[in-house]
């Protein structure tokens, strides 16, 4: 079982980063539809995206996101973070198979609310940005390191 | 199967609104932490969650942020919109078995880009606002109805 351990409001530095990397693929893409409840075919048809302006299936522009949020509750700060707000400019499509890789930049800090600005940027396998924007967030008090559970089997048709 | 039909930029007006609702259980947050890779204990882990300041297992905050995005992908404005830039804020926490409601509503048109500006609120089944933020969007030309794909199974566990 793998672990994670945080970084504490007061160990949290300006120009501290992180990165997070996940290929988007049809898997992610149709478990997310599920998620969401956006069938939109433009995400899981290739009949109808092949005749749109992007030829293919993208990915929802918040799937791509969520690789933010992952990064933040995971990594920077981690546990105990309580995420206060999102800005997402939506700049490329996202194709099934691209390899995004979320980076978040330490940018400012408010000691009396324990706030943490971040910036935000996701670039695909080409290193092209696909999303930027920024995030703000509470930073934990106490430092911690917890267990992440396995999620169970997800089958996928009959 | 159903039918999806959008609104063109010429079509929408100022104060134009749409809700769109959804219940957010422990199989939507999996689903969701399958998709992104989040796996916060936060969000999966009952034991974990009892000793946070939140008591039991949360939603992911972009999870619930994505009924914004489907209520653009799939009403206002529908198919053939694109994405620009959405804004989020995040009020309350959002408890598994929570019923969600996502409201937008057309506060401003940019006629040179086709560009439409939507104030989002996703409440909670008590009335409370869980999500706000705004949502930039390029809304379609062209008229337009299509199908939703159904999706395929998904089966959790063994």
């Amino acid at each position: 079982m793998a672990t994670i351990t945080n970084f504490t409001y007061d160990e949290i530095r300006i120009g501290q980063s992180t990165t997070f990397s996940r290929t988007i693929d049809e898997r992610e893409i149709l478990l997310f539809a599920a998620a969401s409840g956006d069938v939109n075919p433009l995400h899981l048809d290739p009949d109808y995206a092949a005749g749109t302006r992007f030829g293919e299936p993208i990915a929802h522009g918040i799937l791509s996101a969520s690789l933010i949020s992952a990064a933040i509750a995971l990594q920077l700060p981690g546990p105990g973070v309580v995420y206060v707000s999102q800005s997402l400019r939506f700049l490329r499509p996202v194709k099934a198979g691209d390899e995004l890789t979320a980076r978040l930049e330490v940018t400012a800090k408010r000691d009396d609310k324990k706030f943490v600005t971040l910036d935000c940027e996701i670039v695909n396998q080409h290193g092209k940005p696909v999303v930027t924007g920024q995030a703000e967030v509470m930073a934990p008090s106490e430092k911690t390191t917890i267990e992440t559970p396995v999620l169970p089997a997800i089958r996928i048709g009959t």
